[in-house]
């Protein structure tokens, strides 16, 4: 891999399919673009036939990861230069999708963290995801190693509000998924969180839907991810105003 | 190209890339899916480094047709069994991209009036479109081969109120682009129109914007790209279930 080689973001989509777009719309809201050519250039391999990582995490059914790897692979191939995985459950198999990959990936957690630190939160955070997600401990490690306290949803709430509503996100049921996701949100906010990490990338589809006032002390990890890949972008940008003529190169 | 290659849609997309965002978001609400792995795979080449189409029909700039040649390039070596490109003046080229790409092309305006029909119209059709697309004559042609009879903006209303609210959109300013483009559409039923194309990818998005109740008249040539490629997905889908042991071979 050379210096010269184009920047190129390949997204690793279909975790659902319509996190997969709202993370496509969320870049280009977060892109200071006049026109079409100032977008972040993007190849996104949203195959969705990928095997449940929920059921597979509870320990049914086929892992998902050999067809994750088959994505990796393909926007590998197309010239992805970094990849992004707009899905925070398949983040369980980071390390093992890195190891194959030649582009860097950008860890969704990393750029969620990244966010909450430049909003100066010292405050208790409340993290919303999905069984697979927490028992992997992926945000709670991270929080952990910052100093950072945080609350769960209990196993009733998980039950009862989080897994209906997130797979009514996934038949596009989002006013019914927005009034059962935002129940856990209330619960954590009641448990003593003043921050929410939304951090299942269908529930800010299913809050923003019924327009919940939770919001407001909503940090979206797809958001943090947009603009992560945005300063990976100007940074590219940038390195190439030093050096056209290697840029320039086919 | 084997009988038993897995269906996967490929995108040329970045024409703009909010329109290409809006064609997938379409895509997925026209799906009747009830778990991500029931919704259409589908591979996006979404880089808008591509030389403006309008600039370059209008006698200025490089050609967009290189650029647009290595995403079809990209696609198929991706996979794509069919390739859609939701942007309509990107059609000018649709003949040459077509030669160029083993995975078949769906026509955007094939799409539209398979839909116009299926809506039973022998009403006057006008059309929004770019000065490209118009000039181009891709849909008088195809609506004149059907009988149907159409009517154009003229060139006040594009200069005036196309343009401007076509490039309004790619900026984002999505309440402006609705007002300057509803000014065209409904110039076009003063015309006699009694239904609308809305043939350039940024209008549909536009009226949605400000909630016009022209959308009530109009047929999006992205929704009926959309159920193109899901009439395609469900087809490839029927077709593997009459031969499930090839199918099922990697």
């Amino acid at each position: 891999m050379s210096l010269t080689r184009t920047p190129l973001v390949g997204v690793l989509g279909g975790m659902g399919p319509l996190a997969t777009v709202d993370f496509l719309h969320k870049l280009i809201l977060a892109t200071p673009a006049g026109r079409d050519q100032e977008h972040v250039p993007t190849v996104v391999w949203n195959v969705p036939q990928i095997p449940d990582r929920q059921h597979y995490l509870a320990g049914h059914g086929d892992s998902p990861l050999p067809a994750m790897l088959e994505g990796i692979e393909r926007l590998n191939e197309a010239g992805a230069t970094r990849i992004v995985i707009p899905c925070n459950t398949a983040h369980h198999w980071f390390d093992e999708l890195a190891a194959a990959s030649t582009a860097p990936l950008i860890h969704i957690v990393d750029a969620t963290l990244d966010a909450l630190e430049r909003d100066a939160a010292s405050e208790c955070v409340g993290i919303i995801a999905t069984r697979g997600t927490l028992q992997s401990g992926l945000y709670q490690q991270r929080l952990a190693a910052r100093g950072i306290s945080y609350v769960l949803p209990d196993e009733p709430a998980l039950d009862r509000w989080f897994t209906p509503g997130c797979y009514a996100v996934k038949r596009n049921a989002l006013p019914l998924a927005g009034n059962l996701l935002e129940q856990v949100a209330e619960a954590l906010v009641g448990q003593g969180a003043t921050r929410l990490i939304l951090a299942c990338t269908e529930v800010p589809v299913a809050l923003a839907a019924i327009n919940s006032p939770l919001q407001a002390v909503s940090i979206d990890p797809a958001v943090a991810l947009a603009k992560a890949v945005l300063a990976y972008w100007n940074h590219a940008q940038a390195a190439g105003a030093v050096q056209p003529t290697a840029l320039a190169a086919p």
